[in-house]
């Protein structure tokens, strides 16, 4: 067991494909992609997100800001600056961070009424 | 292949968020999150679990004890000392061990009425 | 990219609990869950199987012949030998092997009637 | 954080199984096994597929071109060149590749009307 915080500071996920409708009230059930992320470290840290799609160049970065000792559960369709990411296409993500953190995808998916619910843990790398 | 018991001291998982409600027989169909923590080793041993969450200080430690050659399955609902783990909001989770163990989470969600079920390896490190 | 065969000589699974009951017909949706083993080598390969509980000693090994270049997909419920493998409680299992295999879990869950479905990656070492 | 690619050159997943029917709207609730494919280089890659089989010997390889700076999601079934991946049977997947790649598997099961979902993030090696 080392002391420096836990985490990796490269992360990809090459799974995602964000569905347009969901069942249920919202936004519980609202169908989504979302980045956790854990900053485990004593210092605040910010996440970079570049988006990869099959038929065009990558969107990004996108920043997160993660408190020091805290989580971010972060919607991928509430990152629009620089621009929306658009549904139903895959997508891929690669994160960076300049201090370690830990990432994981958990989708959430209520086209079929009855939810679908995988988490994700990518590669760190 | 070695003989030191296989796992790591160090576990990191991201993506919790227990749902408050569920449907179907209690407690076999109850909304849960599940640490599933193997100790392979010969000695009993006691994982730390440090719990984050979005906008306040991380909690814990909270202490599960492990036999030797045994595997438990604990409910996250279970962990009240120091403090009951909240539902419906994001939590991040820690475990750290003195010996090498193995850590998974198993995630049940029942509140659409056909269950949903995942299981998270989780990051060693 | 190395020559020699893909996969690991040790894994680990903390995350099993098999479901008594299914719904849909038999035997394509009956509850189960599978090992997934791979060996891509050139040689057969026979993996040992420990499966650990929470309230007594690990049982096994079983084992499982995995031809050469082939793959094999086995019902937990199917390992008989020394003795079945109960449902309905916490399990683990930690597989070796003299030769690297990759081995991955499948859970199949129709208790309330829409299936689940999990791949678990497991954790090699 | 290392400026080369994010990825590995070899990948495993070993617990295919693609349903040969589903419930819903096609294309959208196909049951199905995707291959999600990053290459986050500057150059073209070309990724090689072997599928295993638990009775026959490896068919393939089966050739997949990923452009730079891209992701590609291809349905297992969609690989017919040099010969159709047969439904309903277990099959695991190698995939090599001569520069640094990201590969997970996604599954979509639709035969019992509710959709299961999951993300299977292999084994690089």
């Amino acid at each position: 067991m080392t002391n420096s915080p836990i985490g990796h500071r490269r992360w990809a996920f090459t799974a995602g494909n964000i569905p347009a409708r969901g069942s249920g009230p919202e936004p519980e059930f609202t169908s989504r992609d979302e980045l956790c992320i854990l900053n485990a470290g004593s210092a605040d840290a910010c996440a970079a997100v570049t988006v990869y799609f099959a038929d065009r160049d990558p969107v990004g970065v996108y920043r997160i800001m993660v408190p020091a000792a805290r989580v971010r559960h972060v919607r991928i369709n509430d990152l629009i600056e620089p621009e929306a990411v658009p549904l139903t296409v895959p997508y891929a993500m690669v994160v960076t961070c300049g201090a370690p953190i830990v990432v994981q995808v958990r989708r959430l998916d209520t086209r079929q009424s009855a939810l679908a619910l995988t988490v994700d843990s990518g590669m760190p790398g």
